[in-house]
């Protein structure tokens, strides 16, 4: 998921649940931590074919570092070789007479090279200039080690000298970056396949959720930081071929299940510094991938315990999004409320999240019955009745595709949905696949996110091929463009693309962007 | 003294007297600490009869600070009611919806209302802007608790928002500043005196000494906060009349002492963290008011046993100091010494150099008698010659002044030294100073530091109520311009004058303006 400043916040009533949250709290990860050293200096270079413009040229090995002597306004950019999540610390010491005045420097972090060679100043974007990484500061007594407080996501690292005297320069020593992640390298079984891009796409999707996996299963590193639902459903899956760090994903299903509202209903985002604090965004897909999720948990983990805690509110998601359902049976598509879907200012979110219930129904059903409970033939009936109504009333049989909204919008995002949602049988549901590829629809896909549901659809649908050649071409863009890690906001065709306003904001390891890893280990692609 | 940076730097070998360091270190200050809470906020307006422009105007009471919220772009200015130096914290609560994206502040410190007012990014004067007060900051938390760990010497703190994000604003709380002086205030006599002005303009120089009195008698704890000689000279009598912290006198001393270079020269100034470091620079007066220092710290204690372990560094002084006579006796003024006596462009230090040796001679010669040592009369020897040189080679019949360097400049430095120096007998030492000031030479004095000179020497020469009035004029007009600690720089007639190109990097808290109160209580005004 991604800042949801654009989501307007309702009043919510929390009712907190202490047990669970204690659970929670219990389940927090110890992290794992290694030190990683800088491996060159770089500059950065103007290169209308890099993305964003700018790319990475090797300046010097970092042995050179220590002998650099940085006076006023001289910088050096150091790469860390790979993209990092941690704190950073050196050592300062000056050059020449003693220091008569204290040192001004500005660090600059960047997962990319745009980060490194546009300036911060620019920046006039819609969402906070404070996620930009970096740091003004003062070292009043040298020689001296810093060690910075906070920690950052970032693959490159400018070292500024703002101000020292004219009497004295500075020379940088022992820079260091200590990481931090709850995943589990030696968890991860090896990925052997004859195809080299696959391999390579694989082992980023890895490095891009290990580096999202902290406290919590966070939405990006750099920005954000926070869990997010429909993310969490994506990393647990990506989790469960990987790390299986399972014990993570319980943790943030009790974190959700603290702190509903006065209704039962999750948010779609937590804080949980200083404290746990459910966000005043609640999105109708999001609140339903609770229950997803705690499906998924149970299917990988065969935890029953955690199931029976935790499936009041499973359910209770499932009563909530039913009850916006129209007199025909289909999601209610007013001014009341706000579903996901995808980043996209035009669509339509009526039909993909009717998909999104269908889908959600078929798994709350199986939970019901794993659990026990006697509401499982309710939930049988209401589903046979949303399937239904998306039939009657969302399907256009003239076009062949699913429609949204007042104006029967044809979105890939609907048809996608839909198929997942497997509402159409399965001959039908592929050659709804086939023609939505064929057809190729204005409303298309723009994030990651979208395209891992395309990208599963065509899975679900039995286009083995095709999954594969849309992942290689859109994951593999990103490697071609550069990814260390998997970036929260990819469109080939609009690589300038954010919807924050600038490129300097986006996020360029992102939850959602890491989950080939899981279509390609769990379809056996 | 201030930055030093105009002055060549050598490179000097330096002589570590371990013992003497060792001496040093155990006398260590603790600090005294005070709470302080600010007093009212404050806005700054336009004022062109203000100093520098700009008036501190109430704009409500401290206890509204709690109440206000500010979003991006918006800030306060508190004023902590008098000019504090230490460390501040504060509270920060975020309004509104639960924070979304870390808070972004900047603090800006200012001893003056100019520093609140106008932009630091426009400085651009010749020392470090490193120097300027200012912090920015990020709270990834919230609420939080800001603890900076720098110190800071200001009265007024602005708290700007840079950047929050839509969802929150913030509050600030429990602002305090954690003052730390090595100055017990119990240690002062009450000053009653029916003049008062007199007695504001003591009870400021006392202020002034008390916040520049840390580890070691500071600079200026805004800017430079080194021990500087010249300026530890003017702390030590000033604290003899007030706060009676000899102990810290005598580890001034001891730390100067113990890093001479391989002539056995003192340094003008130290750097004592993280280490104990004789600066690279070198002046021809300061270097004598070594041994003025010993001498005035063994009058003020009787402290014998410090007289003995210091005098053979204090002879050296003069030794040295001795050894730049030419042939008639006067010292060289050539292009390989510095001396300071005074912040002027054109001023000519040959005659003033000459009467600072003089001055010192008497002084050494006092300390050779009290130590017992046989290098008395060969001092009083040279003290002789010194004197006779003076009046052969820089006195002016013609004109009743001294004269200084080649072109033979008549300046109220030398007049002053020569008069503090008494080589003229009494009347006429009075009548120099007469004559000074009626003819008001082109070369005046520029700094509270000559400011001083002129006052004690027309104490000295019997001209009590000329020296009031200059005392009352000079330090009067700055407590009349605002000053809650007497200043760095005043030029009554010329009042943006700073040696460095800008007010905004002057220090307003400064060693070498607290005298008033030694002149005050010294000489019973």
């Amino acid at each position: 998921m991604s800042d949801q400043a654009k989501f307007q916040s309702a009043q919510a009533t929390i009712v907190r649940n202490e047990r669970f949250i204690r659970t929670a709290e219990q389940l927090k990860p110890a992290l794992l931590r290694e030190e990683v050293e800088p491996t060159r200096l770089v500059q950065m270079k103007a290169d209308s074919s890099a993305m964003h413009g700018w790319r990475a040229s090797r300046e010097a090995g970092i042995d050179t570092l220590d002998s650099r002597e940085l006076g006023k306004g001289q910088s050096v950019i150091a790469d860390f070789g790979d993209h990092r999540v941690g704190y950073v610390s050196f050592e300062v010491r000056p050059v020449g007479s003693p220091p008569d005045a204290p040192l001004k420097l500005k660090l600059t972090f960047g997962e990319m090279p745009v980060e490194m060679a546009v300036p911060f100043s620019g920046y006039d974007g819609w969402i906070s200039s404070s996620w930009l990484q970096e740091e003004i500061l003062f070292v009043d007594v040298l020689p001296g080690r810093v060690s910075l407080p906070r920690r950052y996501s970032f693959r490159y690292l400018k070292l500024e000298v703002l101000d020292t005297s004219p009497k004295y320069r500075v020379s940088f020593f022992n820079l260091r970056c200590m990481t931090v992640t709850s995943a589990d390298r030696a968890n991860v079984a090896p990925f052997d396949h004859a195809d080299p891009l696959l391999r390579e796409i694989d082992r980023v999707s890895v490095r891009t959720l290990e580096d999202c996996m902290q406290d919590v299963y966070e939405d990006g590193p750099k920005r954000d930081r926070r869990l997010w639902l429909g993310d969490l459903r994506l990393q647990a899956q990506a989790n469960y071929a990987t790390f299986r760090n399972d014990a993570l994903v319980k943790r943030c299903l009790y974190l959700f299940a603290g702190v509903p509202d006065d209704r039962g209903r999750v948010s779609a985002n937590l804080f949980v510094e200083p404290q746990l604090i459910a966000d005043d965004t609640y999105l109708f897909d999001y609140s339903l991938f609770f229950t997803v999720t705690l499906h998924d948990y149970y299917e990988a983990t065969g935890d029953g315990n955690t199931l029976r805690e935790l499936w009041p509110t499973a359910r209770r998601q499932v009563e909530l999004a039913l009850e916006r359902l129209d007199d025909r049976g289909i999601v209610k598509d007013d001014r009341t409320w706000w579903s996901f879907i995808d980043w996209h200012e035009s669509l339509n979110k009526q039909a993909p999240s009717q998909a999104v219930l269908i889908y959600t129904l078929k798994r709350a059903i199986h939970l019901a019955k794993a659990v026990g409970c006697s509401s499982g033939a309710e939930l049988e009936r209401r589903l046979a009745e949303a399937e239904q109504a998306a039939l009657d009333y969302l399907w256009s049989p003239e076009q062949g595709f699913f429609v949204s909204g007042e104006e029967r919008q044809v979105s890939w995002a609907t048809q996608i949905w839909m198929a997942l949602a497997e509402v159409l049988p399965q001959q039908r549901n592929q050659e709804l696949m086939k023609r939505l590829l064929a057809a190729q629809p204005e409303i298309a896909p723009t994030t990651p996110y979208m395209y891992h549901h395309l990208v599963e659809a065509l899975l679900v649908v039995g286009l083995k091929k095709e999954a594969v050649d849309w992942m290689k071409t859109y994951w593999g863009g990103m490697l071609k463009d550069g990814a260390d890690t998997f970036w929260e906001l990819y469109d080939p065709n609009n690589p300038e693309f954010s919807p924050y306003g600038s490129p300097l904001i986006n996020s360029y390891c992102h939850a959602w962007s890491c989950t080939p890893t899981y279509l390609i280990r769990h379809y056996g692609l």
